[in-house]
């Protein structure tokens, strides 16, 4: 499977359909001015998809939007590569020190404001005021003083910004396909390299190695084998595999801003009978969950779908914090599939839906896969042999 | 060059070797406990470092260490990998909820305490109170309250262990030595299949692919040419580059914990009168800074070196922010070089020194290289041509 020699995934107009989605949204929500701050909804609104938002945390970027305007809010070093990415240099208001030379607009964008607050203050400034919805709104003290100063009713956004990036989009879900499509790509390249002796490092280089090559930027890479196989996230090591031994991946990248998390297991020879018992119990879970989840379902009855499968087929209890996550421009979004969450699935919601199960001393396994919430179940993004797959001894 | 064939860094002292400076600097500190909130000051301090970590911005751990104790507060779902990478079972704080099953230690984490700071405030209940230096001690308000519950005297400790962090051991120039051999070999790699045509992102897929078949995190990989070169930090496009567009290269994968960032700039096909005589500019002004950065020198002059250089051979006004900045578990850390920066290089620091130049509308064109500084001068890690590199038109 040659990634590299595959066209990129079309996504024109991803950022207007974004932006037009969020304002259909904001015409029914309690906001007439919506303030985001995560690198993540401000690329969802503008477009703009800033680099070092994904080396630093809690990087400082934030975007204004109200529905005739969108302000973005960029440290000057931003403003060049935001003005390439379509967004108009009077839509943006800068702040801090950086030097582009030449006469174009970010040339002129470096010591105009202080802070990323100074310059939200500006930006709020600009649009009408009326009750605001702020992103985050907790996550610092000089966020919600400049916001208190510019609106009348002020109040926290996070959840319904989440809700809102929760439905996918067409193109947002062809980018998650792909993003999954590398992530299986990078596990099925490994798997036909394995063989007893190989080591988790070996395996997990392989897995990112193809998905980089594939236009994926490896995120996490946990390939764990042995007594290392039940840590959940852990880094691979130079421990060798032997006969008998599990291999667990659990993989994701990053492809045109989406994220991919999917997990396979393997074993080195043939299975012995509680590796294949178990494992036969926690593909029948997921498989449950993938039959149960449709509009109108919750989160919570995929849940237990999953467990009550699992622990029916023997593997009891079958305690889980969740069987399964939303994705998207996070790894880990909302919905969560999680006992009792109560919120009902929607045609477009993307999830990763998996079944780990982690018995330290004996060993790790998982399945897990993404799909999307259509007009009457649940589609598969993933293809891949979901068996407990056996490598060469 | 084939670096999967190599075999990982050795590092089976590092955990070790890096608590022994924690613990040898705190001893004439200003406090008597230190409470780590960063990841990779947690990581320093106890070895152990955290997949999730990597993927979730502000993701909450701790660790509070004193002359004879380490504690490492984190997550249940944290539990197995730390206890397996070698941090004992009683010396971690577990807090949030994740089922391990069987009979070990981390299979009893779970739902102990509700989040970190409470986690945390029984961290600090074990240790001697006295006084406490916390890094990161105004990034919540419910940090400030647990550290000032268990102690006297309470000050913020960032600078501090930043300071500490910035004197790198012997194995962290290793691991910081190999992360820029990979993004090294990515640059060489790329520029060896570059030709007139060749897309940005196909150039950026050639470099992530060789980082990560080395075992390297591929974590930023900028690649802009033409009109696009001067964006400073961008991501790849579909664009082709053609005959007289320049190439810029600014990459860095992660490797062990520790980062690269190195910088090329190519031509395609025989440089313009202009591209050569900036581009001398800008190279000789790095190779002024390799050749004055030494310990007892500040960092301001180095500055000072970069920019007295690059204009005196006719790149003028040449504004920058820095011409460079020390790197290690994360990728831009004190001391920058930047204009009158006072503080004295001292062996051990290991700096990115880089000469950017980004006319919008011309073009944009850099060299970064990574290097120590040793008794007597300043050591680089990085070989590969440094001149202006010509791609065949």
């Amino acid at each position: 499977m040659s990634l590299t020699e595959e066209q990129p995934v079309a996504h024109a107009n991803l950022a207007a359909d974004r932006l037009a989605r969020l304002r259909e949204q904001l015409a029914a929500a309690p906001y007439d001015t919506l303030v985001l701050t995560t690198p993540e909804s401000v690329n969802y609104a503008t477009g703009y998809r800033s680099v070092p938002a994904q080396i630093f945390p809690g990087y400082a970027l934030a975007a204004v939007v109200t529905a005739d305007t969108v302000v973005l809010v960029a440290s000057a070093s931003d403003t060049a590569a935001a003005i390439d990415s379509g967004v108009a240099p009077d839509d943006i208001v800068p702040f801090g020190r950086f030097y582009f030379s030449g006469d174009a607009p970010a040339a002129t964008m470096s010591d105009r404001h202080a802070s990323r607050d100074e310059a939200l203050g500006v930006a709020l400034s600009r649009v009408s005021r009326g009750r605001t919805g702020v992103e985050g709104l907790s996550s610092s003290t000089s966020l919600r003083a400049v916001v208190e100063a510019h609106a009348s009713v002020v109040t926290d956004a996070s959840d319904w910004v989440m809700a809102v990036r929760a439905v996918k989009l067409p193109a947002e879900q062809a980018l998650l396909h792909q993003a999954a499509a590398l992530a299986e790509a990078g596990i099925t390249a490994a798997l036909a390299d394995a063989h007893a002796g190989v080591t988790e490092r070996e395996l997990a280089d392989k897995v990112a190695a193809v998905m980089a090559a594939g236009g994926g930027t490896p995120r996490f890479v946990v390939v764990t084998t042995g007594a290392r196989s039940p840590l959940s996230d852990a880094f691979p090591t130079d421990l060798a595999c032997r006969p008998g031994d599990l291999i667990r991946f659990d993989v994701g990248c990053v492809y045109g801003g989406y994220w991919s998390d999917i997990a396979r297991t393997a074993v080195v020879g043939e299975p012995a009978a509680l590796q294949r018992e178990r494992y036969d119990a926690l593909l029948a879970g997921v498989l449950a969950e993938f039959e149960v989840a449709r509009p109108g379902v919750t989160a919570g009855e995929v849940f237990a779908a999953a467990q009550k499968t699992v622990q029916g087929l023997g593997l009891t209890p079958y305690r889980r914090h969740h069987v399964g996550h939303a994705i998207g421009l996070t790894v880990y979004e909302r919905p969560i599939i999680a006992e009792g969450n109560e919120i009902v699935l929607e045609p477009g919601m993307v999830f990763c839906l998996e079944t780990p199960y982690y018995e330290i001393g004996w060993g790790g396994m998982m399945v897990e896969d993404t799909g999307v919430v259509t007009d009457s179940g649940f589609e598969l993004f993933t293809s891949i042999d979901r068996s407990l797959r056996v490598v060469a001894p």
